[in-house]
């Protein structure tokens, strides 16, 4: 890869391509008041395109947080609907008060729970995103393997790990390195150098 | 946007993802030995997977000189075609000699001439790449919308211009801004900061 790109230039790109949707700026408040970690608006962007792309009849969401990644899947959805889980009831029941404002609730489904487990439950699943914790991407996705529809696409956060993804002495990274190696032989993959590096894999 | 990843993460990434082929790294060996701009392995990745989930019948790509780009549309086919266009007869010969050797020609249609004009051709276009001359992004987009189908997707390849898309004495980047612009506000769009710079839009 040839270009490394300075920060006006990403900025230039953040600007022009930002989705506008007051419930999410909302949520970006939130996320920022409260410290609470969330995508980043141009992978929230990117989410919403790949979901025009695909049409997906089932999205599964591991780790929703209060909702903010799973309102730009909502917001691509022609049909489907998109699956929340997390683990801390207050999140999800956040992630539905966002949801109502926004008037998109009918195309989600809220989970408080295991999100592995709960996954489980679900057939056919046409994009599953990863955004749990970093130790357990690997596992994930094995164990939803047989969950996936025939053509899906897997996406993942946090792949590059905030720059460290190559140091020798940090484990999650060595775990993250460990995953990216397995998606790149299992699937047709591609990591987007932007956010936290977002992996983008097609069975 | 946040983070800014260095060359080391970059080649981590490029090293990882790679499609391997035969007739690829001749390819880019050819367009090396002869100075021959091509889009670099990673975009070429990008296009091979966008195709992959969005499954065309019809590609058209504007400016294919000698098929490199158009030799991932056409691995990630399943049953449609990529129409190449070069008005140079010598790069379409090229081209068809690659596609021969990687037993692709089935996938693709090889026409020499105006891109702009030998497009008009074709109706219910799916996925139209942009990599002809930057003067003219626009006015091909704007001329050929009628041709492309309901929900398709538009690929632009250099839209960060080296890195000189925010120049204020660039005539090539002050154009390239108004066709970003243009595709900001007509579509649902983002740019990949790899490479040059990969637009993706979708109507
Ligand atoms: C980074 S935050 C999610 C942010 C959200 N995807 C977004 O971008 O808006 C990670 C969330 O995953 C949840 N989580 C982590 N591991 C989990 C697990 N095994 N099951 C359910 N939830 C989990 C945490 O409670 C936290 O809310
Ligand atoms: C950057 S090269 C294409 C590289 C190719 N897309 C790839 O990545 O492998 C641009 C090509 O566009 C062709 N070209 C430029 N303007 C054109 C036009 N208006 N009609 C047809 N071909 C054009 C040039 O001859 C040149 O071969």
């Amino acid at each position: 890869m040839s270009a490394i790109f300075g920060k006006e230039i990403l900025d230039y790109i953040y600007n022009l391509f930002s989705l506008e949707d007051e419930v999410l700026k909302e949520m970006e408040r939130f996320g920022k008041e409260n410290d609470f970690p969330i995508i980043d608006r141009y992978s929230g962007s990117f989410l919403n395109l790949i979901t025009k792309i695909k049409k997906p009849e089932l999205v599964v969401e591991l780790g929703s947080g209060f909702g903010y990644s799973a309102y730009y899947f909502a917001k691509a959805l022609e049909n489907g609907k998109v699956v929340l889980i997390d683990y801390q009831e207050r999140n999800i029941e956040r992630a539905r008060y966002f949801f109502e404002k926004g008037g998109l609730t009918d195309k989600a489904e809220f989970r408080v729970g295991d999100a592995v487990e709960i996954a489980k439950e679900y057939k056919d699943i046409d994009i599953l995103f990863l955004d749990l914790e970093k130790l357990r991407y690997l596992e994930a996705v094995k164990t939803l393997e047989e969950n996936l529809s025939e053509d899906a696409i897997i996406i993942a956060d946090n792949v590059l790990w905030h720059g460290n993804i190559l140091s020798e002495t940090d484990r999650k990274a060595e775990r993250l390195r460990e995953f990216n190696s397995y998606m790149s032989e299992r699937y047709r993959s591609i990591i987007i150098p932007v956010g936290d590096g977002l992996l983008l894999s097609v069975k």
